[in-house]
């Protein structure tokens, strides 16, 4: 056949995370710094003598591979789903931007890398364990006083978020985050676009 | 170095769900019952003229693979991740079992591949666009004459869901399942363990 698909490497890492990035209609500055602390500081690896959970991508020195990804707000109509409450790529471009400088600056900027925002891509992830988790930023107080106690109560609410329904509207503004710990030595996850030249 | 790691691939697919399945300690057949119908059902994927989000995995004779995934059931204690909301392992991995032969009897016992329940594997993910969305079973009355009112109630709180927390014990039971339909034509998504020999 003719037709030939072109394919350009965008960004790889090595080990790491690698981030799936949702943004919703609701997220606001505060979501975005939740959500930073949270991916930079999660204990998800192991230590020096292979004990579990217990050392950061940032205490590792490994790498994070962000890609955004509007389908994480899908809502489900029957069988189809719906992406009305994902922000709006024009609104959600800045924001995306913004937390990968976040990330950068609070981390190594040369260790953050990410796909094309919106593109189509094909994302190859080699999930090593596997290890998925998600996380939602809160919602609450912006006194910093009170971050503490809400960062406690999320806690206790996310112990109970597991179910999916809520009915509160406190829960739409969701920055959702998928972490996958990425492979060990040797493999890495990328990201690659896709095109007819 | 002596070290060598022995790799044995267990399963891998073409185009299709890569689905990671999470089993929460509440979880009943009524969720699995849920997760299959829309692991199934749930139009991810193109039409034959290129239209997206209208065709489902059964629609397009797509695969399916289906690997555990305890940690999707996770709560932060701080920065460290807790797992006691997901199910036991003995409890588990029948209840995960039961969950493919459902899938398996629904659709083609063929197409429906899975992983190594509880092993240390490496899974290798195309995720084409990328597109990963997050399904979680509802709760609610088992009478079947109310299980439609209860989607669409499950839809309303779906839409609200996003943020994660949420106060409602009625949320601990659930059954959380991540798909990432699969890379076209010639991508696969694959399983393999890694030992030591």
């Amino acid at each position: 056949p003719s037709l030939v698909l072109e394919r350009e490497q965008i960004s790889s890492i090595g080990r790491g995370l690698c981030v799936l990035l949702g943004i919703s209609v609701e997220d606001t500055q505060k979501d975005a710094d939740y959500i930073v602390r949270k991916i930079l500081n999660l204990r998800l690896f192991e230590d020096e003598n292979g004990r579990a959970w217990t050392k950061s991508v940032m205490d590792r020195d490994f790498e994070v591979l962000c890609v955004s990804q509007f389908t994480l707000h899908c809502v489900l109509k029957g069988n189809k789903p719906d992406f009305h409450l994902a922000m709006p790529a024009e609104l959600a471009q800045p924001f995306y931007n913004s937390i990968l400088e976040n990330m950068r600056s609070t981390y190594k900027p040369e260790l953050i890398k990410d796909g094309k925002f919106g593109a189509y891509m094909q994302v190859s992830i080699q999930n090593d364990g596997p290890v998925t988790v998600e996380l939602a930023s809160p919602t609450g107080p912006t006194d910093p006083k009170q971050l503490s106690k809400q960062e406690k109560q999320q806690q206790r609410k996310e112990k109970t978020r597991s179910k999916g329904p809520s009915d509160s509207s406190r829960d739409k503004g969701a920055l959702r985050s998928r972490q996958d710990p990425n492979a060990s030595s040797g493999a890495e996850g990328d990201v690659s676009s896709e095109r007819e030249p």
